[in-house]
């Protein structure tokens, strides 16, 4: 069972307290099942004007989520009308039981909200293989409730052992009409033992169909949420929705992402998903350190992006960074493990601007003193040039704490 | 700079006294470059007799030390006249420098032991990218020595931060003649910030060919060497090499390894691969516990290979058995993390014999007391069953304690 409350905030938490935007057409309603306790929210319910276009990725996991075969189906309509959040409980490795659970939750949005059921998607969060608490949700769903102009409330709900509300509203202009965009997500908290489960819900209301939006989400998502990493460890539950009401409407109607009019709108969009998944590193368990890896001038994109996770995912390197520690062997070890064949003599490795390797070995000119208290700052970036070719990645992580294993050693139960 | 000394054993030491024997025909040196202080050694050099053979297999790394270039280079001949080992510097990453440091220390045995520079071979292990102390070591070797009868000083003398020497004799029998085998190793200390460098060496007097012990190398690596695991970090120097001085020779030569009296040899040999890598596992860095990960009746070795590493490596799988932490919902993400398509009805999941899952659900009949009390033993064992194949495979790891941060993010220098 859920038993702990969020304690206090990751130190990595934005200073600027979050103000999300209701998107026009769209509403929010929010529960508490008593998941967690009284005192919080635990489910977020949206509703959406007919013909709301969507778009989802899913985690590549062979053991994932019932919600997630749900809504691979769902997906097939192309449309959206209603999305069902709880955190509490992850529908995960629950059986029959679990996929029944879902078949409810549809039926009463159905119900309540005059919505197709078919055109109801459903996230879940929180602990693997325990039993759905289907019982407490129907009946938290079913009291009356208001609609939810707070949308803070939305990304409040959806918080498993996060420290802080994650989202960003931006807005946006096509044809000299406004685009509102509004992104909420959750993951890699403390304090509850968990997977480092990563939800992302993306809204706006352009008139894009789901085609559109797909294209868009597969165009985002590589370079945020899928290069991000606090510990390697890859949810049952990760899931990322692009959703739009389709409100804001043009005299020519956008066909293709590559219209002019999107411009600016792309530009936006990006900086909602960078913000979405940055703020999850934030957040990682234990996290005191934000630590950039950039790969540049490898030979594929797949080549920097392996190259980067190796060094973002090695236990050894974020040790080093946790201490402040010019440790950069270990990332020599992080690239040789990759097996991609390097060139020593060529490779330049950087902690910023220090340059610690050239010609195959140690630069022994390098400044120590300034060195480490370019490591003492909450934010460090390991540069790694391959000189190999003109592909580049970038992958955000944190630093190892004794935090981490505080978080994740204490009982599930 | 190396500098900090040994301070303290891993609680999962062996109880039993090393007592190693040494292999006739085989001498050994032992030396101090002071490269962590005066009062311990950091070289060993073994020298054999004509004619002795050799297997060696590297890590895949691919920005491996130049010592495993060359022995690369010396494996071709099939023959091994002295082998040379320090601890203190990995001589990885330290150009050409590192190199020529290689070609100074063959010469300097060939000149102080009369054997042939070419079947010399080296290994390295500590620090990456730090210079190598090509004079210290050279001084060292220099100064006369004796003979060394007490062969745990080799063991402890290729210790870097390991909190105990590591090492195995074993006798056998082939055709009522007395065969010795005696193989040390290292890896994964503590104190000072490191890879987890593994080194081993299992000697033998045998008559059996370069050849024939390539083949019981190969046979026997993947599931001891290669199926251990601390944190996931693949060491640069990672080295393990089977040498024979062929003293016990037989009327009729071995020639194949299926030759039937080699059958209680095998057995033996095994044990030695086994009882060294695990060795390492229980010196692992910060390890309070030792975790057997079984998977069985896989499709493929492969498959179960990549399943049991993908738990053994998961930081939330080895903070949980380090808590004590029945949190099955781990295992369930880390094998879904591979990605291979599961059964989920069929697939059990057990801690012990304490079996947690049944029909794609969590086993509600569990005994939660009982299962927890069991957590608590210094050996846990992660059994799963696919029930899709024959297959199966073992994988040993530890723990994940806060004592891997401290060990980890100290300073370097």
């Amino acid at each position: 069972m859920v038993k702990k409350a969020l304690i206090k905030h990751s130190p990595l938490m934005p200073k600027k307290a979050l103000n999300l935007h209701p998107i026009k057409n769209i509403s929010l309603y929010v529960f508490s099942a008593e998941l967690y306790n009284k005192s919080r929210d635990d489910i977020a319910i949206f509703i959406f004007p007919k013909n709301s276009s969507v778009a989802e990725v899913f985690t590549k996991s062979s053991l994932r989520s019932s919600t997630l075969d749900w809504n691979e189906k769902a997906l097939k309509q192309k449309k959206i009308s209603a999305l069902f959040i709880n955190s509490g409980n992850a529908n995960t490795f629950t059986g029959k039981e679990g996929r029944s659970a879902i078949q409810k939750i549809i039926k009463k949005i159905e119900e309540l909200f005059s919505v197709s059921r078919k055109n109801v998607f459903v996230a879940s969060t929180g602990v693997i293989g325990e039993p759905f608490p289907i019982k407490d949700v129907i009946n938290a769903i079913s009291s009356p409730s208001k609609i939810c102009k707070d949308w803070n409330k939305a990304a409040k709900a959806i918080m498993t052992t996060d420290t802080f509300p994650k989202g960003i509203s931006i807005n946006s202009k096509v044809e000299n009409k406004k685009i509102s965009i509004t992104g909420i997500s959750k993951g890699s908290g403390m304090v509850e033992p968990n997977m480092a489960t990563i939800l992302g819900f993306i809204l706006t209301d352009i008139d894009l169909d789901s085609k559109l939006l797909n294209k868009l989400l597969k165009e985002n998502i590589d370079d945020t949420f899928n290069a991000i990493s606090v510990d390697g460890d890859e949810s049952t539950n990760d899931t990322v929705l692009l959703i739009s009401s389709r409100s804001i409407k043009f005299k020519k109607k956008i066909t293709s992402i590559n219209d002019p009019r999107l411009k600016e709108f792309k530009i936006k969009l990006k900086k909602v998903f960078k913000s979405l998944s940055e703020q999850i590193v934030r957040d990682g368990e234990g996290a005191t350190k934000l630590i950039e890896v950039n790969v540049t001038k490898s030979r594929s994109k797949f080549e920097a992006k392996a190259i980067a996770k190796s060094i973002a995912n090695s236990p050894l390197v974020k040790t080093a960074i946790h201490g402040s520690d010019p440790n950069w062997g270990r990332i020599i070890m992080a690239i040789g493990k990759t097996y991609f064949q390097i060139d020593e003599k060529k490779l330049k490795i950087k902690f910023g601007n220090y340059l610690l390797t050239k010609n195959g070995k140690v630069n022994s000119s390098i400044n120590e003193k300034n060195l480490k208290s370019y490591l003492k700052k909450y934010k460090v970036s390991i540069n790694v040039d391959l000189a190999l070719g003109k592909e580049s990645a970038k992958v955000i992580t944190c630093d190892f704490s004794k935090k981490y294993i505080d978080i994740n050693a204490s009982y599930k139960s």
